[in-house]
């Protein structure tokens, strides 16, 4: 098989999320400009998308939902792995924790660890664990991915705890970007890893100066407009 | 002045945060490969982006951290408008309310909205407020920018509230892609907005299936690593 691209791939998981609610809408068909809208790209680059993953569509009828599906999960697997633990449960953490939207993504956190002993909470339906029992609970049920919510001091030390024990998907709610080279530089690095940074201050930030550089029209108008996560 | 690019003037955000904190540690001077390390670009695109805003460097002493930061300051300006509101006080937008690191980057919530009697507290140090009094108080208090954490299912009846209200930056927690085209499309919109949109299930899932096809390795390698959210 080819190699895929990371954008690509990231692309594919888009289609098949928005054709699993277009399937339960009872839709059959779906054209390539309704795919290309519902994930801000062209129709051009859909057909494209598709093409490599060796998809063809029919003019007239455009593409048939469940084949689509079907060839994108032989590509992207099933995602077996749906187990998540959540580091530092602040406000953010025990949010996140909490999030009632993971259920319809099927994602579980499974868990949270803290190093605040008044934080512990061994017997709630989602216990609190000191960060000590992290390495042997990550083993033991064989976590793959975290979310670190801890304060930006404690951010870069956590981070190395958590590659030692083994987490490869990162993300990351601190203000201090993380970062893990492919197959990592760090001696300490077991495996690669996947680090996404979600930087809520950053991005407010953005929107504040965005905001005020349009008003001046000094940006150039084709990069307006929304900014996906992608 | 020639128009910036929307990337551009992203990059140029982060090197001013990053240049902020060097400053808080003394330094003086920065080579361009220290700035690209610490936001995840090429030293190339360092000097690339600081000659477009006519900024040169020196090769043996690299650039002063003064002069960078003043001319940074310069065509970003000062962020005057550093308010925001958080519409939705459930547990994420509770927490985003309560979010210490926004003190440090000058970002200040005043209010939140809620569409449920029960959440009210008009005393509060931040008030949370009934969904009807948005528009009075984003008027008043001239408003530009909000965090979106409403369930998925209110998602576009308060994004579409909000434009009405004159709300023009949007941090968009819920799992729905808002969109909002440049100059906008629909008769609604009386200006361009901005929209960030923050997927937390969407991103989980990318993790899952970027480990996944690592591990098969049948991603292409050049894109592995860190994935920022710029």
């Amino acid at each position: 098989m080819t190699k895929l691209s990371k954008s690509l791939v990231l692309r594919l998981i888009r289609y098949l999320r928005v054709l699993k609610k277009l399937k339960t809408l009872g839709i059959v068909n779906v054209f390539s400009n309704n795919l290309g809208d519902a994930i801000g790209v062209t129709p051009a680059v859909v057909r494209k998308d598709f093409s490599l993953i060796n998809l063809m569509g029919n003019k007239r009828g455009g593409y048939n939902i469940d084949s689509l599906m079907a060839a994108l999960r032989e590509i992207l697997g099933n995602r077996e792995q749906q187990e998540v633990i959540v580091v530092g449960c602040g406000r953010i953490g025990t949010a996140l924790m909490n999030y009632r939207e993971f259920d319809r993504d099927g994602i579980r956190v499974v868990a949270g660890f803290d190093a605040d002993a008044a934080k512990i909470q061994r017997d709630a339906a989602i216990p609190v664990l000191p960060m000590d029992e992290l390495p042997a609970f990550v083993k033991a049920n064989d976590i793959e991915v975290a979310i670190i919510a801890v304060p930006e001091e404690a951010a870069s030390a956590v981070f190395e705890g958590l590659i030692h024990a083994g987490i490869r998907g990162y993300l990351n709610f601190t203000s201090l970007d993380l970062k893990c080279q492919g197959h990592c530089n760090r001696q300490s690095c077991p495996r690669s890893c996947t680090v996404h940074n979600v930087n809520i201050g950053l991005e407010l930030e953005n929107l504040f100066y965005l905001i005020r550089l349009e008003e001046l029209k000094i940006l150039s108008s084709e990069e307006l407009g929304v900014q996906n996560e992608l």
